[in-house]
């Protein structure tokens, strides 16, 4: 009666069933816990089981490799990269480690702090690579015991280039990966997955490939779990290395590393470093077009597309690791041929997920910092778990100060001239600011001819979701309520909705409609005496920078304005409107004024006193209509306003 | 701006509105919890302030006071009448010590067993009397801990009527009720909200009315909370006790107790035992009519009401508290009568909410014991606490064997021979059970003419939300499909609804469609395969006595199947479908087939050997429907499997 589709499971026995992931324990930990859902797999198991699954699904993946950049200007361009290629779908990214750019500091440009920003705050997946020559023991263990905690998982175990020409092996020293390996195994048991490197034509310095193989097997059996390789020219490389390999006893996965030629000069530095000859056959093609970068690009695409098509097809690959030298076109390009690159339009959660482990069951977050996910991952880095997936205890003073507005992954991705044009060269009075907050809604140039394609509070143009509602906040930021955040209620929709889906398939997701801006004190007047008519339907929380708040939530408990109800599963809420961290949030969102716009200007100057005394006496509103399966009454609330200001005007 | 309906709070302080009550810090400590939104003060406040809470609030309330009875039997009685007079709202009940009757032991019918039963199964805020002459105080710390233990929190402590004539005072002994507590402070602290009594004549045993007062005053300053009076007859006795009380400094509430006359020996038994004096003009009607139970009662209840109105119109009196002497129909009375009696149809939960203080958080049970809840309270009771309103660690051994099926608060309401009457004193075949499930369901008399009432999963009748589905079970109950839990799918209903409303107005509830059934092999067999065309919809456990378990559960996950949507509140979801208690709940079903139904047969008898089979080879079975927006397709899956088994069998 029992088929093949079912699980069984005896009743005296633990009583999980046997159809369970190894990472059976530890989900069978949560499952008691019971108020957060396992929504996602992916959040919970290593990078090893992760490619262990894919491949016994016979799914297809791909990573990315990245090195960090040299200034700070160019880390935020690198991160606004992590988040459109991250959309992609890799596997993972890793991130290669730089001895001579300070590898292991705090610095913006460090491979540390570029692996954290990608583990933390663009939610991939991560290889933070290591390399271990000329480094002492110590500072080999303060780099990884700095990775650990900043939620890095894994490592790519490297020796090195030794500095200096006359570089010996030290007794007793980490003179190769092996050392390294064994190092981290010894000291983080098995904390971290460890990638290591692997040479399809022997490593340039090995005595021979047969010796350089022998290598690679003591590297896999000191505790590698996977090996990347070298960057190879014809996959015929790549079929005899990992035969080699196998024949052996190497038996981890073997992932090729793609090299998709993207330039003459970027080819020529790569050989040279690598010390790796290219084939007659390519040095053919290039050598005539060298100069006409296009050319070369669009014939290094055809070329890494019909490569990973002949390895993928073999049956031998799984998933293809790309060197993309920090770009973008080629290796999308050869990806979306391939048919690798998957947009998944639906979310685990309406906001994106941290891959930091500590966070892997947070599944609540204020609305607040809806458009400001880095900083709110920023202000609660801190906090030692999340309880029950929630965002910790928001009534401690736990929410870590801003301070400093420029956090190069929370920098504005425009510079200080593109946003005085679009925010104005010159403000005249508080309705100029009006209509900024007007242009960023309606898309249409300013008057100077300027899109405004982002705001203090929202770095990125309108949300696809906010769209739906852009003529009602057209018509209300040109009367000087000046949103900030806001989205439509929704009663059950399936959780596949192209726009406000998210969660497994086959469930229905909710969300009772909320409105939050700035606005004058008069307005506000207004609007608690509209309100009142309102009371049992419409909660507020109105409140000025010195903190004088008004509201009618009952005992301070949090709103749930979003939630997901899924087959077999409890009821996930994801965002809340929370009466305690709003209080955090308003500081942060009366701060932007001044950090972000009114310093743009003059100190004294008439546009920057526009900006201080809005940031001084506007007020801060947030409201949610609970009936969220009736029409949403917010905007008639706001009419209402309006309305109660003209007929006073006219007495 | 402010107006006196909104909330201020300055942001510089800890943030929490100042319109909270003094249970500020435990209210703002679950606040941080944010997984139990505060669904119903009542659960976190503390007698004295319920009673503060409704004085301010200008609201009347009652209380009943109940002694423990002779029998197990009677307490079975007991017991339901908590349930049937706990409906009307009294603000607590209060059960009387009786020193002979083993008042602290843990015998069915001590007052300690009552007064437990009372907190924990039938939800009702509870005073245990407990008197203290004759007693050491080893003794009586050993019965306040005990009391403490079993979530009892309010005390009424008195002196006791010393036994033997020639009591005298002991030297540190506990002499008068002020010494009981001051031992209660001292010991517990504020633990125990205490009640003291009240003689508005006087203490028959005082030196004088005065003197009384003045014992009265020092156990009040001694910690007493509220004091309740003796019985009077005279709405001026009371007056003139209230303003004597005031007088000499006495300000906690004092409750008068009202006794409704119920009959003329009863009347003169308590006379008797309180040394009061009946006032001349009541012995005058009474006497003429002293064999005429039903005038004598009404004459009480026109009494009571004229005194209690006179009372309450004083504005002095805020509650009334009855001395019910274990009747229903006289209080009852009288309560309707001044509009005090008032069944809120709406709950809280939809399920009964118990008063142990450890349990105020609980706000998800299983869905199994939804007919069953004392027997989920009895299970759990040695749970430590209920993490973030859960139901616990439900993957840990944690859930109580229930050995004895003959707890008196567990045992069927109905004696041997009426069960045998309703499930048939000879059973021929499994169709003879098909049959009493469903006269159960119809309503219906069974062949011999009697209505089944109960059955062996639920002690009562249908429920009214059950009766939605009336018709369906009908229809399959008759072919096999043995039904014991059902409820509807609701998408949206107002928590306002009187049939499956819940919660706060203002909110929404919903539904997933639910059946549990016992059915046998071969009609899973066809089931299973049925189920196979709702693959993502359906979520069933299939499992027989021996532990063998189907089920396509991902990752033995909990499913909500009852969820409500609130202003202002997070999402609640009470009622969940949990694998892992399912497997503790088989056991209890299982056998109570044997415990309630079998053994009500001769050993070896074809009946009972009928009960045995179904125990034996019957699987339980439950569905959930997770598309609850849609049409309930359970019915749909039930007429697949019937149509499937007939196209079997014509074959």
């Amino acid at each position: 009666m029992v088929n093949e589709t079912q699980q069984t499971s005896s009743a005296s026995s633990s009583s999980r069933s046997d159809g369970g992931s190894s990472s059976g324990s530890e989900s069978s930990k949560d499952n008691s816990r019971c108020s957060t859902p396992v929504l996602d797999a992916d959040r919970h198991e290593r990078l090893r089981e992760k490619m262990r699954r894919r491949q016994e699904a016979g799914d297809r993946w791909f990573s990315l490799e990245f090195f960090p950049p040299r200034t700070a200007n160019a880390a935020v361009n690198l991160i606004s990269r992590f988040d459109r290629m991250g959309a992609g779908g890799p596997l993972f990214i890793d991130v290669t480690w730089h001895p001579a750019g300070d590898p292991g500091s705090d610095k913006e440009t460090s491979s540390m702090i570029i692996a954290n920003t990608a583990v933390n705050y663009c939610g991939l997946e991560t290889i933070l690579h290591m390399t271990c020559c000329n480094q002492t023991k110590d500072d080999i263990t303060g780099h990884l015991q700095k990775a650990k905690r900043l939620g890095l998982k894994n490592i790519m175990a490297l020796r090195g280039d030794p500095s200096g020409e006359e570089w010996e092996e030290e007794v007793d020293g980490f003179n190769h990966a092996v050392d390294l390996v064994k190092h981290i195994r010894n000291e983080f048991d098995d904390y971290f997955d460890i990638c290591v490197a692997g040479y399809p034509k022997g490593h340039p310095e090995a005595e021979s490939y047969e010796a350089d193989l022998r290598h690679l097997k003591e590297k896999v059996f000191a505790g590698a779990d996977f090996i990347i390789t070298q960057l190879f020219f014809r996959p015929e490389t790549f079929f005899k290395f990992m035969k080699d390999c196998q024949a052996i006893g190497i038996t981890c996965p073997i992932i090729p590393g793609i090299f998709p030629i993207q330039g003459y000069h970027s080819l020529r530095q790569l050989v040279k470093l690598s010390k790796l000859e290219v084939p007659q056959e390519i040095k053919d093609v290039i050598e005539p077009i060298k100069d006409n970068d296009a050319a070369i690009r669009n014939y290094g695409v055809e070329l890494a597309v019909s490569m990973c098509r002949e390895l993928l097809d073999s049956g031998m690959v799984h998933g293809l690791h790309f060197y993309t030298l920090n770009r973008e076109v080629a290796t999308t390009e050869v990806l979306k041929r391939l048919g690798l690159w998957r947009e998944d339009p639906r979310r685990p959660l309406p906001w994106a997920v941290s891959a930091h482990p500590k966070r892997r069951v947070e599944d609540v977050r204020p609305i607040f910092w809806a458009s400001r996910p880095k900083s709110y991952i920023y202000r609660t880095q801190e906090w030692d778990d999340f309880p029950n997936g929630r965002w910790g205890n928001s009534s401690s003073p736990a929410f870590g100060e801003l301070k400093d507005y420029y956090l190069f992954y929370l920098k504005s991705k425009s510079p200080r001239e593109e946003l005085l044009k679009m925010w104005g060269e010159e403000l005249t009075s508080e309705e100029s600011v009006f209509e900024v907050f007007t242009c960023y809604i309606t898309g249409e140039p300013n008057r100077n001819g300027y899109k405004v394609t982002c705001m203090p509070w929202n770095d990125d143009p309108l949300a696809t979701e906010t769209n739906l509602l852009k003529d009602e906040l057209e018509r209300v930021n040109r009367r000087g309520i000046l949103t900030i955040n806001s989205q439509p209620n929704i009663n059950g929709k399936p959780s596949t909705d192209p726009i406000v889906g998210w969660g497994p398939s086959g469930g229905y997701v909710f969300q009772k409609a909320y409105l939050e801006f700035f606005t004058s004190s008069e307005i506000v007047t207004a609007l608690l005496k509209v309100l009142k008519k309102y009371e049992q339907r419409v909660n507020y929380h109105i409140v000025n920078v010195k903190g004088q708040n008004i509201t009618n939530a009952p005992d301070l408990q949090p709103n749930a304005v979003t939630w997901g109800i899924f087959p077999g599963r409890e009821i996930i809420q994801p965002t809340v409107v929370d009466p305690v961290s709003f209080l955090s949030w308003k500081d942060e969102a009366f701060a932007l004024w001044i950090e972000q716009w009114a310093k743009l200007y003059e100190e004294e100057s008439p546009s920057r006193m526009i900006i201080q005394y809005i940031h001084d006496n506007y007020y801060l509103v947030n409201l949610v209509d609970n009936d969220f399966p009736l029409e949403n009454c917010l905007w008639q609330v706001v009419e209402d306003t309006f309305e109660l200001l003209n007929s006073a005007t006219q007495q």
